[in-house]
């Protein structure tokens, strides 16, 4: 019997499992503007108090899938695989990532998101680089797999309409973390690549979606079973995010940090899961026959400059202006900053990229409804990270303010809770937490 | 700290119990257009499995109340009562309710809302007299109190707006059965019609939102004391569900009946109900001294045609065509009708009063979207109440369908599963289950 929209979100409140000709009535419907954003915001909500069975969410990322084309990179000589990651506070790994490994012979067809929730986006972290297009067409994402080896875009409206309407409206409704959702947008945006391996990075801790270990070990399982299903190389890398990734968190700064990065610098951290990411795609792609021979690979790539020379690259490729990967003073910079100081002396234990992304949203950097627009210029940059010591009135971070930042007394508010001080130094966590393959 | 909407649904999402401060922000910019309903439907829904405290439900009932006017009756005599039902299958007691009342003495402001889930709404049916007017302006409204005794309306944009807006989406969102959403939907709307005592009629079972007499008895509570807290006279009766009231689910059909019931005729439960609630307000007007005198009083103005009369006035005055009530020949019918045959022979013990009003709705009798208009004679007639023997082939009901109808196999479908047979008798419900004062 075919229901009505209401009465299938009325049964998803219930707990009723969905049949896949219900969910595709939803997803469809949605994509076609027949069913309003306020009737698939509760389906939404309701989703995340419910979940979904593993059949609703393959049924979900095909409905999904379906409602678009699909890249065809079968004349793309290389193998083709890209990454992933569920999204942490500061993590610029992408901007690094996809030239590092172009420039080793991979295809990078990596399609982006924007912001969402307290976490950034790829893509508005490119535009941040003047002149920098995310929205290329599909004849010329083709042309620069062939040519330059690595295209950062935007979903066209073309590839997956579905998820790129639903990613914006659960950015917006507070319903980013829920593990089928998340499933079903990672997974049907990556499928539509046209891609051969996909390395997912699936962050952990108070800064990520998934703040325990066995969700994120959920959420890992059930992409790579739902990409391995759809016969595609998969491997999952649960890493660490008890504090933002690297120092900058904001949109211009964070590419400046990237630069630092293929410069041979940046943040230890930043560094270390880029390689370590990097290296996984070669393995999977078949280009080094083991992780140690693969990282030597990425780290080789960084000292003689060929990921940088390939970023230059791909944002002349894509209509960015090349002089500001050399000169980042090129990029947008805030009029005004100001410095956050320890309440309290003390070691910092932890930093909550939590209340860190929100503040970075507070600032400008990122939306609270889908039509807001992104200040490029705001954001943190972060002093003292976890296992550094701070005097009382030392600076925890510095913080670029724009036009329609909250005031200083809120944003200081929000980033003084942010730092957890201690008396003692915390234990060290690793890097990679797990690997799922 | 000032939160945006986002984090504010967030908060809710996760457990936590808003602030005043917090709960007026969302309902002040929903009301002012600011807060866009995607993100009110995902708060609803949130509010739906978390609930909320009384505090944070009062907190939520005085911003609806405060997003607009109070209506001013202080310059109308005699004691102002008025009746609430949380929304029956077929319960259109308020058609014959507020008639009988006026005409017995009491001054009844009664404020309406549309269909509502799988329920019908008094303004629905109330349209389907022919001229029917439900918005009036307030000055109007005072006048027909005086001269009258009773009005039937809709909230004006200057009364409770909130609401106004907020009942339409979770209509539409399956945000429905929530006790402090209702709460806060009845008792802003009600209190702001300046009366000084309510009879809450709180439906429990299969056909009710309340499913439970735990969850009735709840919801009974939760009003009485939100009311009592803001001065006035309340009395809950918790009344059975067990199948839609009456024999008529459809608007036209549903005015025909309460013009039988204000002739003497009827079906026994709506006649039975209709006396005990009545008898109730006339207690808390201080008309009558006990419920016992107060329910003859009732028969008598039904036996008389008092009641009758009063409608016919109540119509006139509000545009109506006071003929359709001597004549309901000349209320709108459909074209076409036909039967649902019992599938077995036994005795009928329950009739799914949800899944009759969701047939009513696909039938076009309801609303599945807030801008879908309404067919006001399409509709359900039910010819075997529980407790009555059946035939296999003999008919359950008889259905009147529209251009905008669902398929007759699927409306058959849904009536059939809707009558639950049995071979033994079913026991006997009392009619009033509780009384809380």
């Amino acid at each position: 019997m075919a229901r009505s929209p209401v009465e299938i979100i009325h049964r998803k409140r219930d707990g009723v499992a969905l049949s896949p000709e219900e969910i595709a009535l939803l997803v469809d419907g949605f994509t076609r503007g027949d069913i309003p954003e306020y009737q698939m915001s509760a389906f939404c909500m309701a989703v995340f108090f419910r979940g979904m069975t593993t059949e609703e969410t393959r049924a979900l990322t095909e409905a999904m899938l379906r409602s678009g084309e699909e890249l065809d990179l079968s004349d793309v000589p290389g193998p083709k695989v890209d990454k992933h990651s569920t999204g942490g506070v500061g993590d610029k790994v992408s901007l690094a990532l996809a030239p590092l490994a172009a420039a080793l012979g991979l295809k990078v067809p990596m399609i982006s998101g924007r912001g969402l929730g307290h976490t950034g986006g790829t893509l508005d972290k490119l535009e941040a680089i003047p002149g920098f297009k995310v929205d290329l067409p599909v004849e010329r994402v083709r042309a620069l797999l062939r040519e330059v080896g690595a295209c950062l875009v935007g979903q066209s409206a073309r590839l997956v309409p579905a998820d790129r309407k639903l990613y914006a409206l659960r950015d917006v409704t507070a319903t980013v973390e829920s593990i089928p959702l998340i499933t079903a947008s990672i997974m049907s945006k990556k499928l539509s690549e046209g891609i051969d391996g996909l390395v997912l990075d699936v962050k952990v801790g108070e800064g990520a979606f998934m703040k325990s270990m066995a969700d994120a070990r959920a959420l890992a399982s059930s992409l790579v079973s739902i990409g391995r299903a759809m016969g595609k190389k998969v491997t999952a890398l649960l890493t660490a995010m008890d504090e933002p990734l690297g120092l900058a968190v904001g949109n211009a700064l964070e590419v400046v940090e990237a630069i630092e990065l293929l410069r041979g610098g940046g943040p230890g951290d930043l560094r270390a899961l880029t390689v370590e990411l990097g290296a996984e795609m070669l393995v999977l792609g078949g280009l080094s026959r083991d992780l140690e021979s693969a990282r030597g690979a990425v780290v080789s790539a960084i000292a003689d400059g060929r990921g940088l020379r390939k970023l230059e690259e791909i944002v002349r490729a894509q209509g960015g202006d090349p002089m500001a990967i050399r000169d980042p003073g090129r990029l947008p910079r805030a009029a005004r900053s100001y410095l956050v100081p320890a309440p309290a002396r003390g070691i910092v234990a932890a930093i909550d990229g939590e209340a860190v992304g929100l503040a970075a949203v507070a600032l400008g950097a990122g939306r609270t409804r889908v039509e807001d627009r992104i200040d490029p210029a705001v954001g943190i940059e972060v002093q003292k990270k976890v296992g550094e010591e701070v005097e009382r009135g030392e600076p925890l971070c510095r913080v670029h303010e724009g036009a329609g930042s909250e005031s200083r007394e809120a944003i200081t508010a929000r980033l003084t809770r942010a730092f957890r001080l201690s008396d003692r130094a915390p234990g060290k966590t690793p890097l990679v937490l797990e690997r799922i393959s």
